[in-house]
């Protein structure tokens, strides 16, 4: 089957739908949603509609038997419960006397029911029974759905998703990304399925709802397919005119020309500064100073003169020169009117500290401040935060203390106490940082006018991101999907088990637990996902220190056989190939470890080892261009100590570097309380380790692998690093 | 269908595997087959053997059609294969003709195939398709497994495991507890499958393959199961008569006489002990005397008078009085000899340091040197080992550094590097341990004999062991389940991801991959499984200090909404129930709680609150009966900082510990570095508390809630821990 999305029959679905909308359903009709698939080339079954016996057995005998009868009523949407449906049916006179049952059956169930006829329907009896349908996210949008059919998918929801349209290749990555995959390739000698035609139906359907936004909802269960192709049985639609509003954007220029003036502000304006200590307003205006800012600070406090040495003005409007940034340190209520002066003055931010909005039930409130700063063009962040960092400018803009250890890590949070946990990490580890933003209620600004000003800032490197929603789903995956080949983005989603809450008017939409929309939509931007807060903070500190490995192989070296089986566990858990290794490279690794160490993968080089033999079989591992990543695996001895092996290694690793051969290296270290100094030092010249754990580097490091490979960056594993 | 094992008939069954064993064959014809589950009662369908069509014809008449024929050789395994299988036979010509297809495809596939006839069974329509095997493990033993039938199980291993025999209880639990099972309960409006008469089916073949270990592999594949029944529809039955030697085992008691003296020796000698520093024979001695051991140190040395103040002795036989426990720090080529007049001297325990037996190769070394000990009643601790610790004799018997900080947790490892990590955390986090011990290559005492000795240890609270393997699984597991129910044992088993290199010569026999066998069988011995290394150790850490939960009801009470989400989501992960509050408890929270914070669980207490806050809805949920457990979620503010925080914390509990009320509290502490000590602060009191992330309170709360569980410590939920 050919791969064309061609033969889009858009006139006729047209026609269809605004019948349906003239009638006032909200539901289309099995012949009428039969003919709304057809119209985008997706096959169902040979099928008319009777509205006599005689007519039925015709049918029959043209479509071919066994058949099924379906009742055709507007009144009826639950058929079988109905018994509207009759299957199996071999003859023409069982086919007669059927038409008359389904007849007689559905004026039992709906005395006043509008009888339409009766669909004699061609029953298919081979083939693999799948699901293909769409739903309207409410965070996403128009969103496909494939999965098994039947109950094995309601049980246990082995269904993937992704934003529609989906073209050829996403939609065979969800064919091939199911739990159950396996059966559709054929098991036991059974026909395999045609991924091809598959594909095919998931694209068409697909651009069917992309075109007609009031399709919410769509089920094709179950939909047959064979190894030549795949035919729709059963047509279920859901239809609202209603459901076609984009929500409003910025264009990419704009939320530029915002970010850039509010991130490297040359001026700020400190709404409700303080000279009093403990005052919020007092608190942003030393982090200002303290933190090292060189540009304008204008505190502005209707009874204050001079504040911290700064002249202070009455209002925004008498300050001098422009200002990019107002700082709000007010009570909510004093907002609305200080925001109109600060849009007056021409600001391109307001940084809205204040609770007491949306997150205290005042919703109007927020909306008027959203009015105010539209009107305005000025962009808020918050409200509801504690502000944000930009370490390139030395930027404290917030109530909590300054922060300055500078280097490549953005990060944002949704909630201020996971923020101030991010501060903390971050002291605590020493992690380069160029930014910290509490987006907190984002009544305006977003994860995604973020990403796009990190996306251009040469300060950032990755960017972290704890979320707990996304306003604008669809357009934070597309902005992923872009920013994510050239900087790793991470998402901590909160409120993953969430699920199930929703009101599931149909299989697709009962499927669709708000988590795992997020996890395959995120996925397939590119998105690396933490599972935790801890994950987060430790692969944001651990990506960009690792360089981008050049393919899949990874090889673990270890003083103790029992740190190797738990190094090897990790790498499966975090779909990390231990590599098979040939055997003039075990030969080689054989030359340095004792003739009962175990070469092989990992590579074993027994406990009590002098410090050559670790720095002679990780060269090696360096040197070779068939190994991508090292992994080691330390064990504390008096014979090779812990400092002993961390510079060692430091040593070993940077001579490689000083070549031009960058590989990402881990290590775990087991031993007495040395091997967290040894550790810290191996961190601190971008070797990944920790004490008391072999999970934790292999972890980040399998992070790395996630992201190189969704980036397209792993490349061929020819190259090594160089 | 009553649970009865009635019935059994093992005197048929005897009759047909010894007739087996007499032609020397491995497996069972499926006539065979079918009779000796018969003999157990377990149903299979209507079936008989036909030698000619005209009895084919007949048979299938009496039976009732359809039928299924089967080719009847004992030189044709495979009979599908062979074109021996016939399925759907629905009149008697087409039984007739099928008769010779069967026996004409036998003749085409082997011409010298003794036929012994064809089966004519009873094709069954109705019923939902289960497996239920079992297989010989190497570690287990005879283990029973039940799942979904057809190739869902194949490509899912939707699967369970339990050692054989199994009684109703433990049967209905592998029926629950399958990812699918809800299938079996009827899926939109399926007939469900009768879980009675399932169980009922495994505890027959439970006991049938206990009753005879030659039975080595049974599948049952498949069993339909309906509401009223479950017929084996097909039996494979594998036999060998060499199947079924039990392990070598010492009794508890003599476990334990050993056991106690080699942990609480009244003389250690050191075979080897030497006064050069570096040697480990010269660390063992240092370590026992600095480590303030108060018993008889005798350093055994033929070329030495005096080793750190000790009078030496040439051989152990020379030393005056009794020794209870030989430490060996010398050469393992010299170890048969000294551990021949260990032995002789009536030592308790031998522990075996050096590496050269089984690890590097040298298996006949080390059954040489198991061969010694066991005839001179003697146990082996090792070889390859670091030693052992034992706090509180202060026993330091091993070349690593002494540890004293006493307490009431029992490690070991098999591995010394993991030894090396549970020395250098315990340390680092002051873990209060009972004993530490290496059990390397477990050449005789292993992880069931230290279990029977901590069990007995008023000194052990907690167990936590790591494996890459059991020597005798069974052994430990029963033992285990013993032990769990007073003393929570905890097990990292490494190499689980090592699965499905098994020759499999069964449905069952693919489908017990090493470590489902391992997860299963373990979580049934009421062994809390750690998924790493770290985890093992924080487990380990926190779970005695928390007291045992009530009941189920948690409550999250935070400070800051978005560590609420991720703690939820934490519970969730931890299979923790959220309480959901009545009524008057959410009122009693609102009067401590600003008006825009929110009941509910979490209780959002809202930032910024003073410490009155925590403390009264603390003081609140510890005095509620209806709650079990407190999760407290902090953020770092100016009003409450961290110490503040952590000190009306420990306050508010003691005071309810000082009434008699005693419930699990951990916090998770978001905020800047300050977190950190005030994390310790609190965990220095009993409050498992844990800075910048949400996950791991959570996770040592649900190791204990998983323990408390298993050991059937939980209660009804009506007391609250006074």
């Amino acid at each position: 089957m050919p791969l064309t999305q061609s033969g889009y029959d858009p006139v006729t679905v047209r026609r269809i739908l605004d019948a349906a909308t003239a009638d006032g359903r909200s539901s289309l009709t099995a012949p009428e949603g039969r003919q709304v698939v057809e119209a985008y080339g997706i096959a169902t079954p040979g099928e008319g509609l009777a509205t006599t016996a005689g007519e039925a057995v015709a049918l029959a005998e043209t479509i071919g038997l066994p058949v099924v009868l379906k009742i055709v009523s507007p009144d009826i949407l639950h058929k079988t419960e109905a018994g509207g449906v009759l299957v199996g049916l071999t003859t023409a006179a069982e086919v007669a006397a059927g038409f008359d049952t389904v007849i007689a059956n559905a004026r039992a169930h709906r005395a006043d029911a509008r009888i339409v006829g009766v669909q004699v329907q061609q029953q298919l009896t081979t083939g693999h029974e799948v699901i293909v349908g769409t739903v309207t996210d409410e965070t996403f949008g128009k969103v496909v759905a494939f999965g098994l059919g039947g109950v094995l998918v309601e049980v246990l929801k082995d269904v993937t998703f992704r934003l529609a349209p989906t073209e050829t290749a996403t939609a065979l990555s969800m064919i091939d990304g199911i739990a159950s995959a396996e059966i559709l390739r054929g098991v036991r000698g059974a026909e395999p399925a045609s991924r091809e035609a598959l594909a095919d139906l998931i694209v068409r359907l697909s651009h069917l709802v992309t075109d007609f936004p009031e399709l919410v909802e769509v089920d094709l269960n179950p939909v047959l397919a064979t190894s030549t192709g795949a035919t729709a049985v059963d047509v279920r639609i859901l239809v609202d005119p209603a459901a076609s509003e984009d929500p409003f954007r910025y264009t990419d220029e704009e939320i530029l020309a915002s970010m850039n003036r509010i991130m490297r502000p040359e001026s700020i304006a400190v709404i409700g500064a303080s000279a009093e200590t403990g005052k919020i307003g007092n608190s942003v205006m030393r982090n200002l100073v303290n933190g090292g800012y060189q540009g304008e600070i204008y505190p502005i406090n209707p009874k204050a003169t001079e504040i911290l040495d700064r002249k202070a003005f009455k209002s925004i409007s008498d300050v001098p020169g422009p200002v990019d940034v107002a700082v709000f340190a007010i009570p909510a209520k004093f907002v609305p009117q200080a925001l109109a002066e600060v849009g007056a003055k021409g600001a391109a931010g307001a940084i809205l500290i204040p609770s007491g909005f949306g997150e205290t039930g005042n919703h109007e409130l927020q909306a008027e401040v959203v009015a105010i700063a539209r009107e305005h063009g000025v962009r808020i962040l918050g409200p509801n935060i504690y502000g944000y960092y930009y370490t390139p400018e030395s930027l404290s803009a917030t109530f909590c203390t300054p922060y300055d250890v500078k280097g490549g890590v953005a990060l944002s949070s949704q909630s201020g106490g996971i923020g101030m946990a991010i501060l903390g990490f971050s002291r605590s580890a020493r992690m380069g940082v160029s930014a910290i933003v509490g987006v907190g209620n984002k009544a305006d600004i977003d994860e995604d006018d973020l990403l796009t000003f990190f996306e251009s800032d040469p300060n950032t490197q990755l960017i972290a991101m704890h979320l707990e929603d996304l306003k604008d789903g669809r357009s934070f995956a597309q902005t992923a999907k872009r920013v994510s080949v050239t900087k790793p983005v991470l998402v901590l989603k909160a409120g993953r088990t969430d699920q199930g809450a929703k009101a599931a008017s149909s299989h697709t939409g009962a499927l669709a637990g708000n988590d795992k929309v997020y996890d395959d939509i995120l996925r397939e931007s590119g998105v690396i996902r933490a599972p935790g807060l801890n994950d987060l903070l430790e692969y944001a500190r651990g990506i960009p220190l690792l360089p981008t490995p050049q393919g899949e192989n990874v090889v673990i070296i270890t003083g103790a056989g029992g740190s190797g089986v738990l190094l090897s566990d990790a790498c499966v858990d975090n779909q990390l190939t231990l590599m098979e290794i040939p055997p003039d490279l075990d030969e080689a690794f054989r030359t340095f470890i004792p003739p009962f160490g175990a070469a092989g993968n990992p590579v074993d080089i027994t406990g009590g080892e002098p410090p050559s033999t670790y720095r002679n079989t990780i060269a090696l591992g360096l040197s070779d261009p068939r190994i991508h990543s090292l992994i080691l695996g330390y064990w504390h001895t008096i014979v090779t100590p812990p400092m002993v092996f961390a510079e060692l290694v430091v040593d070993v690793v940077e001579e490689f570097r000083r070549k031009g051969i960058h590989k990402p290296v881990v290590a775990s270290l087991a031993g007495d309380v040395e091997v967290e100094e040894a550790s810290e030092h191996l961190y601190g010249h971008g070797i990944v380790a920790y004490p008391y754990t072999t999970e934790k580097p292999v972890a980040v490091l399998g992070a790395k692998y996630r992201w190189a490979r969704s980036a397209g960056l792993l490349g061929d594993g020819t190259t090594d690093g160089r």
